[in-house]
């Protein structure tokens, strides 16, 4: 059996790797079209900034290592120009001796990943703007940088990537810029989770353009679509990613959204010879069922692992991909799971949003920092998705979720997860815990809940009246207008104080201890009473966004 | 409705806040023996040792603030002496007036907790010996280190506490010792992973009594019962703990092992009017559904909380415990969470285990740090249970193998798992993706293996030949006697030299190399190869604790 992969990096290199444990019988070639193997994509822009000192740690996997180890054939500056499927051949060209031939496989795994997206906008090409793929390119980044010596740097896309940047680059002194087509940065979170992350940039000294669109790169200035002007000597574009999927499409293979390769459950082309892996294929979202384009390194690692399995000769299914993504930002770290309130309403799926605010660990050891949790479930309970910004323990809960997700648990089960505590790791409701608590109450409709957004279009109506039941620091610290003010510590003695004749929005900081009044309201015959989910930190945070964003 | 609470700590304050919050109606009165309600039990050993500096945050719920709040009545100093279930009434003793008084129900919930275990041994109530349990004792410890300055200290129990202890007092500068009875310390860890933390204990200068028992405390020195006399001016016990079950057993419920009272699925006790919570129940075993007793915070606070439900009128189950637990060790980690092996071999539980050695996070990103992972699953691939000890990100990975146990995940789902990657959170491959992959594998049968504690008896035979793939410098570092040395590197064009007429025992250094290698042999034509589980690390790491016991 002779099988050919192309692409050497992490569904690539994850597919040789396996296929030779499956099999000593193969002959396996892999091509590259870079320079190097299986390097550590996702260590790019920390090698920028600084935090990864060594060059030679991104290189996980040596073209020497993989041969020696494997008795793999690894071909790196060889770029697959066709894919000959009739005579099941593919036709080579080494871009450093120049050399063409052809190569015939039994089974071909396509794993070329894909491209940073690149729009033709007046002087995208110019010496000071950077896309950030390969180690080429952060070579490239960083001399430009050390002989170069810019001062302001503007990154377009405020994903992930743009993000990690950003950080990178104020890291290293230069006064950064980012630039964003939707009106929040880290598209998979929904609009006022982003706000927090989009606050503490701001503090961090990044200057924000949300719902601004790069027109021109000229004049060493980077022109936005609101007419602005922002100084940049250096420019990093992270727009987003294509799928690299040409030679495919003229092989004739079937072709998903947004230029995805289609694959069927075993990851297996059109053409059952040819797998397809990682950021090229489309695939199924594990929440919704929908196809999808997922680019993230976990599930094409796992994607590589499960095509060479199939290409020995098991039959091992891939169950979809629910998107778990996590970021560090500076002190915070921001991660989400499954789908968001944003992909639920575009399909029409019904869903029940809650939040929380939990201690990383037990407040009463050093060092607990609370963390903003957003649970999104179905009417019948089961978790569609979850999204954590916080500085401590988010990638904990986030990975606890990401389970849940899996096991499609319901937040009941949330409650009931015998999660591991001591002092400096949890507390004895952990966040998760918590989560579920909330979650259940507002599904159960134990108390009735308003969204943040659906404030301010009621703010001075008669109709209602809001209570703020916070410390005296805290409403005085800034409140909802006209709100009335009952600290909960002295509620119980003072509700008769409010209104039985009008609609009760309740308020504290993180929605719990309205939840405690309202639950009182509730049994006192108030039958119109709402807390306000998330309580003001989530209504300031995105409010003031929103008001920054349209001023 | 009436509703009275004992026991003022997790289980009952939770079960208070949440009654509250279920009804307004409910007079609710809770009842505490101490002076304290709501402390923070678990906090109390780093109190001890400075690293909560302030007593104040020790207390996590005031008095006046559970009455004020949510209109508790609550009693503290208040012993309950007697239930009289025929007339739902129970008999009071206020220990600080002496005032005694009945108090009538229509509910109760006992959440009176667990006291520490004391033997009569002769000097047991000497003035330099100390449980801890409460905020007293506390006190009463760090007043008798303050005023005394005990140089040397006994901790007589290695479980979770007493190794918590074990810091805390070397923290404060005092010579400690630790004695178990036990040839391990952490009882819900298997013998070659507790080896791992008793190394570490040792090098942070702790000294190891293990297999061994106090037999006297008298003339400020514990005498074991191997002779052995330590100096001891400090002794903490903590041996363990019993269910506070004497009231239930005089009023007749019935009772479970070990003295624990008996509750159906809804924390009912044998009389429908009495519910029972936290450390004092039987509850079910998650994964064995054998009865069984496990005190821990977290269960015990869910507890409190569904069966206040109950009462309220909900009809709530609780599913049973798994026993997720987790203490920090100095530098270490250490965390457990379902059956060990031990508990599935005592209950004829068929199983397999496999073990991996995963970064805390990528390794080209400052700081990571390696944890050993033991993963156990049924012969159908259930995951049963999983331990873990390590530096960094041991806390995540046991949460995520306690949810995919409550879900009842097989190791397949582990390997798809999709947890959140970037560089400074875990790997593309988290250590539970790998975890799954190897139990797949070893469970599938890719490879046989063989465990640590079957090589020592067949050292020398002629049958078996051991290979060793590790580097050099590795090898060099210790290894099985007469094993053949391959590096894993030039195995490939070495494999020739190893005898086809020989049982072929595989080494590496965590079991993934030599893994690669049995691969390869298998295919060759070898039929008789294992794979040394673990690697030479457990290996080493367990056969060095059982021969520093014995000599």
């Amino acid at each position: 059996m002779k099988v050919l992969i192309i692409g050497g990096v992490a569904g690539g290199a994850s597919a040789a790797a396996r296929l030779r444990r499956v099999t000593e019988e193969a002959e396996i070639i892999m091509f590259e079209r870079g320079e190097h193997i299986s390097f550590a994509n996702c260590g790019l822009p920390y090698y920028i900034g600084g935090t990864i000192k060594e060059r030679q740690n991104l290189l996980v996997q040596t073209v020497e290592g993989m041969e020696g180890r494997f008795g793999i054939d690894v071909r790196v500056k060889s770029e697959i120009t066709k894919i000959d499927r009739e005579n099941k051949k593919v036709h080579v060209k080494n871009w450093g001796t120049n050399e063409q031939y052809e190569e015939s496989y039994d089974y071909l795994i396509l794993s070329p990943g894909a491209k940073p997206i690149k729009f033709p906008i007046p002087g995208i090409d110019s010496e000071h703007i950077f896309s950030l793929r390969s180690l080429e390119d952060t070579d490239n980044i960083t001399d430009f940088i050390e002989t170069e010596k810019p001062k302001k740097a503007v990154v377009v896309g405020g994903g992930f990537i743009g993000l990690e940047m950003v950080e990178n680059l104020i890291d290293r002194g230069l006064d950064t810029s980012l630039v964003e087509a939707l009106d929040q940065v880290m598209p998979p979170l929904d609009y006022e989770m982003a706000a927090i992350v989009q606050k503490h940039l701001k503090d961090k000294g990044a200057k924000l353009y949300l719902s601004d669109k790069a027109i021109s790169f000229e004049n060493q200035k980077v022109t936005l679509d609101s007419k602005k002007e922002l100084d940049a000597d250096l420019v990093i574009l992270s727009i987003g990613v294509a799928p690299e999927s040409d030679l495919a499409k003229e092989a004739g293979l079937d072709l998903g959204q947004r230029g995805t390769i289609k694959v069927n459950k075993y990851l297996q082309t059109s053409d059952p010879s040819i797998y397809a892996v990682g950021d090229v294929i489309e695939v199924e979202d594990l929440v919704n069922k929908a196809p999808t384009f997922i680019p993230l390194a976990g599930p094409a690692n796992r994607q590589g692992r499960i095509a060479a399995n199939n290409v020995g000769g098991q039959r091992e299914v891939y169950h979809g991909s629910q998107g778990t993504s996590i970021a560090k930002v500076f002190d915070y770290t921001v991660a989400a799971t499954g789908n968001s309130e944003k992909v639920l309403k575009k399909l029409g799926i019904k869903y029940c949003t809650s939040y929380t605010n939990s201690a990383s660990h037990a407040g009463y050891f050093p060092g607990a920092i609370p963390m903003t949790v957003k649970t999104i479930c179905d009417l019948k309970g089961k978790v569609l998705g979850a999204q954590i910004v916080g500085q401590k323990g988010v990638d904990k809960r986030i990975d606890v979720f990401a389970t849940a997700i899996k096991a499609k648990m319901n937040v009941e089960d949330l409650e009931q997860l015998e999660l591991a505590y001591a002092p400096p790791y949890s507390t004895a409701k952990d966040p998760v815990n918590v989560a579920g608590f909330v979650a259940n109450n507002t599904l159960k409709g134990d108390m009735d809940i308003i969204h943040w957004h659906e404030i301010d279009s009621i703010l001075g109506s008669e109709r209602y009246s809001f209570v703020d039941v916070r410390t005296k620091e805290e409403f005085d610290n800034g409140h909802i207008e006209n709100s009335v003010h009952i600290p909960i510590d002295e509620f119980r003695d003072n509700w008769q104080q409010i209104p039985k004749d009008k609609e009760i929005i309740l308020i504290c900081q993180t929605g719990l201890r309205s939840y405690l009044a309202g639950r009182l309201l509730a049994q006192k015959g108030y039958s119109d009473v709402k807390n306000l989910s998330g309580g003001y930190y989530i209504y300031h945070m995105a409010t003031t966004e929103k008001k920054e964003l349209s001023s």
